[in-house]
């Protein structure tokens, strides 16, 4: 048996961290047990008595952490600008809340003195990856516990047992239907009868976005503001990072905007299907993806999508600290996204966002020159040149074919 | 001047390529004008005495052909596949179309014996680019004339004034507002008022699909299969590759689907704002890529992304022909979409088109894997050791700056 | 203690494999162990008395299979057109030719009835994530074993010690001080003084090419025939892929050509330091890169290198198997090699292979465009305008900045 | 006749741009033109009395601008970090230069109030592309003159007559057989006998590098130290940018290190041959590439590999100003070769420039993590679950396909 002296736990106050309080004390040689809950925005039903929880359970103190605008700042706001979509559709909701919450979660690790961190992610995820990625780059001396990959318990029922033997107070013990992880930026829902991707997703799953059908009939519009690919500011109010999330949240929510089904790959080489919830992200997205057609040229906006795709693997996989190709990435992302700036009214309807004025101070699109019209700055001759020079290399091979034809007969 | 023997001209009816024919004979030593209308799907109204209508502007015959099937098979399942989509958001209806009727045109050409070819098409735009790029890759030894280029009209009001004058009937005289391009795949609205992205598209501008406002209040389902990344049935009919289309575009056009609003970069260097409807389109899209997701693993995914990115580049420049990276790309498409078979079920409800169901026989989803309980097959234990090596370089890079950090104190 | 029935273990001869005949038989219920050796051009030394060796370990027999046209037909040919090179610098050697080894064992277990497979591999490499990938793909049921993984021998001396308490004639007892490797593509030298990078490669690591000073003071030629990116003659003889890599080999290795000395990434994590010796493939590389100049256009080419990157990953980490993305990247591989064919002729001088004359029915290059005299086909006019076009959105930035700055003032 | 009231001209005081200087008073209204040299390294010889060769051509004055410190420090200091060689081969010597030439040339048009700027590179190469790419981005105002596109003169003997009928003196009257381009980075040789790429490259092409048989028997070491990527000092003598590559260079010339040989794609869509030599430049490229490979990991080489061909398109292509994409590159180049500090040892022998030691702060690189002994860090039981996740794709896809095949039978 290994005998720890101090472990940080990821405590969410719910049936399995519960039970890994007395069960860390039980296999670590009775180590004293630190519980920590970062906020993301996962919701104040969720935080509310969580030190009392945790304490009750077997902790010497619980640790609650504000991290709301860190997040949004440092992880949302970098990921948004670079249009890190992953495989399409996923907007990594979960994926962004893991570094941040890890990263404060070791710094508790280390300014208490603990030996140990530990954390309730299944085994067959990617949290336990992002989470775990994070302890080594960022105090690899530190021992990481993973009860569910070797505890034997198998399932709630088994918790339940345990926690009653161990005087744990257990409140809800009724079967959950799905997995849930909520934050600010959106919540997932796994498992249950999504696992087969022949069931459409029931109603009952959705939690922030309306059903289309139940929503208002007619459209509401936002004014977003962004500077260097950042926003500041909605319908005119600078409401600080997490503010803003949260106000989107709300009205777009209302109108249906953002849910999301997916099968999608995860990191540990299984596919998984998800419904995930984004209302706000999904109007933020609109809005910068529109304001940044007003800006980038043509090879600059193909860069922007290159690094898009690989940026969404990184964020993906939650490999955040100490890896160069993140941060190198970052500022090529930064570089890019510096001129974009300026004004995006999306209209809200019916589950749709759709950006529909948008305009930029740093906007090179001209209408004088777009239109089909004559003007002095452009010379409409110049284009057979372009196009003779860039068709050159099939006229070359097309006359060689010929002379080649020709020389065989 | 250079004296023509006989030019193939693209010719649409309207008023344009109306003029282009006497001023062909006019400013070519006389030449006979032959004209070509390939029929991609840009309706009936456009089609109807074509031939007469070229006769009578001067022109010594008219050859209609239809390529919609070969439009569809050719050029829109190979984009389809590979998840092409210009920009972020084009799903690249002219683009596709430009190649199949330039092909068609230079064969006609070849055919009659033709020296010169001439296209309406303005000095500003793409399709310039992909015309005349397909002619010389396939007949570069045939003079190429693009009016707009060239001639010194600058409106309608010049091209009227000059049809009278050659005695060439014109039936509109109004100035359009919009200009427009249509077939099968999608209908685009550029100009006007469209040409400030301040300005929203006005109601008025749509013509494929109704306003979300009007679509009907209860959803309706479709049911798509495909076999090796491509469309067969819907709904369980074999409607052949344009009749696929037809039929998609009614019903997703009732429901509002497909509407796409976007400031794109040309290929000549500036930007322009385009409006497009691609009803069916949109809904083959959702569900082939849903399909996709129970099928393809990370890597092929990830690929896929890759490909596609490139793809869309290569297709909306119209660079078809004699384009060894054009048939490279597919070819890899063909292989990653090989396995992509089964049925989707998409749900069409008030502009959205939904994949709700999905299945595959060839699918690697398992909901026994991807569940969170124990299996026979997963050792939950795997995670650890994947993990560790998976964030190895951060945990040597963290103990060597510890030590480097020590060395020095 | 798994007990197995049949074990089929990949068998060097050497002291490592030796030892694990005897240690299996132990260790899995006296299981019957089947020894394989795939024949891959690692020298008449390594193989000959293999079979006799084997049995008197205590092994039931030896199958030594030819896999040498297969192995550089099947990987060598399809990994030198893509143009992959790990990490700047490796030709992949082993990379390639753990797949095929693995697949021919899997294929002997499958036929023999075998319920396990191992190998020799340390668990620090990559050489076990190639081998037990090819099973996981091909094989799935087999339980695999990996001895350096799970005993607890130290080094040599425990070994030497294990076999003599087992009977298992020992022939050499020195240390080694080279971790080597070698197949008709390469040999590879790792450990010893080599893991310190400031240290240069003493001169008695190399085996294949001889040191530049020792090469002769006249050059050799060599003229090779590429079909569609693959060799088939060397000075006019048709010697089929295994003889063609010797034949290069031998006069290649003579003038001191294709050593190589790189820190490269390992799949696990680490770094390590190899010094490689690939006389033939270096000339073969040179011959096919130089033959391609001549036909491939800049975005076919582009392409090709950016396939190559990628591919370079999948063959260094010995993913062949049931992967989607190789499979795709031959394909478009195949695509644009499919015009290189032609002749090359290489200079061997002094440790260098050049390339020094080129042909190919298919070039596109031509003298009568590239020169810089005047002709008819090329129209230097068409520069302008394609140089206008390409630098348009420069241009537009620079005059709407300075419309801006005029604004301000 | 368009007039102009004063033309700064790119002025090299050879045949060409001597005959511009009256050409251009003669056909644009008697403009005046002011020469322009930028001093990139071309050499004494080149430079050596260019003020009076001008005026005495007719210009009123000739700038001679020292640029060697800020080409080498601004642009070929960027393009050695990211790595980036063209199509494989080409270090981009020319390509780099032309635009600290053209900035330079554009700040002295504007200061001097000129309205026109003139080069006399020929209509089918890339110079003029990178030229005025410069000069759209910079000033787009300025009228730019290309006499090469515009003028009748055929070759150097209408030149020499127009010359000798202007009053302008000609020195040399020969024929030249290659067209050369120097700078401190290299130089090019093209055209003549080279065109055909059959043809081996004769030996009095070559300037700055020896044949190899005519090189030292013994080789020479030189150290070369980094900070972030870039050079600082040459066996420990800091002789800033330009004198470190000078140093280089002559060491490498008189080693035999640095010549090519390629058949590249121009921008202008053909293919030209080029010999090229880069003595200092391959030793630099050579020792930051092995430099880098103790610090990158494998992601970050990756992406480094990723940008490197991208930036080679951008560099080549010469678009250098008001490009976001090449602003974009760079940052995220920076970002990742901030570490890659350290020394390396090149050994320079028979053509050969090959790094025989390196080390650095930075390195993670570790003789113990990589020797194949069992140490405490790494576990060598992780190998397993990772192997095992990283094939979990296959083993599905494999165990699915049996089940299939066994449902069908």
């Amino acid at each position: 048996m290994t005998t720890l002296n101090k472990v940080v736990l990821a405590y969410s106050g719910g049936l399995d961290t519960s039970a890994i309080v007395p069960w860390l004390k039980e296999h670590y040689g009775g180590c004293e047990v630190v519980c920590f809950a970062g906020d993301v925005g996962q919701g104040a039903d969720e935080l509310e008595g969580i030190e009392e929880k945790a304490v009750a359970s077997g902790a010497s103190s619980c640790h609650v952490v504000d991290l709301n605008d860190e997040f949004v700042r440092d992880y949302v706001w970098p990921t948004l600008k670079s249009g890190a979509v992953y495989e399409g559709r996923y907007l990594l909701g979960t994926s962004m809340a893991r570094p941040v919450i890890a990263k404060a979660m070791v710094e508790l690790a280390v300014s208490v003195g603990a030996d140990g961190i530990c954390h309730g992610c299944t085994g067959k995820g990617n949290d336990q990856v992002r989470f775990e990625h994070a302890v080594y780059a960022l105090a690899p001396e530190l021992k990481i516990i993973a009860p569910w990959r070797t505890w034997g318990f198998k399932g709630r029922t088994d918790l339940i047992r345990y926690c009653e033997a161990k005087g744990v107070p257990v409140r809800s013990t009724a079967e959950k239907i799905w997995s849930r992880d909520r934050n600010l930026w959106h919540i997932s829902h796994e498992g249950g009868a999504l696992e087969d991707p022949w069931n459409a997703p029931p109603d009952d799953v959705w939690m922030l976005t309306r059903h289309v059908r139940d929503t208002p009939d007619e459209p509401a519009s936002v004014l977003i503001e962004f500077e260097s690919g950042v926003p500041v500011k909605v319908d005119g109010a600078a409401l600080g990072p997490a503010g803003m999330v949260e106000r989107l949240n709300d009205i777009a929510g209302q109108h249906g905007v953002g849910r999301i089904d997916i099968v999608e790959n995860r990191m540990v080489g299984m596919k998984s299907r998800g419904c995930y919830e984004t209302p706000g992200g999904t109007v933020l997205m609109e809005a910068l993806r529109a304001l940044e057609e007003l800006v980038l040229d043509r090879e600059a906006r193909r860069l922007r999508d290159d690094l898009a795709l690989q940026f969404s693997h990184v964020v993906y996989e939650g490999r955040w600290y100490g890896n160069a190709a993140r941060e190198a990435i970052q500022a090529a992302i930064d570089s890019l996204m510096e001129p974009v700036s300026g004004e995006v009214v999306v209209e809200l309807f019916k589950g749709h966002a759709t950006a529909v004025q948008r305009r930029s101070p740093n906007s090179v699109h001209d209408e004088d020159f777009a239109s089909f019209e004559a003007d002095e700055v452009y010379n409409q001759g110049d284009a057979e040149g372009f196009i003779r020079l860039v068709s050159l290399p099939q006229a070359i091979r097309a006359r060689k074919q010929r002379e080649t034809a020709q020389g065989v007969s």
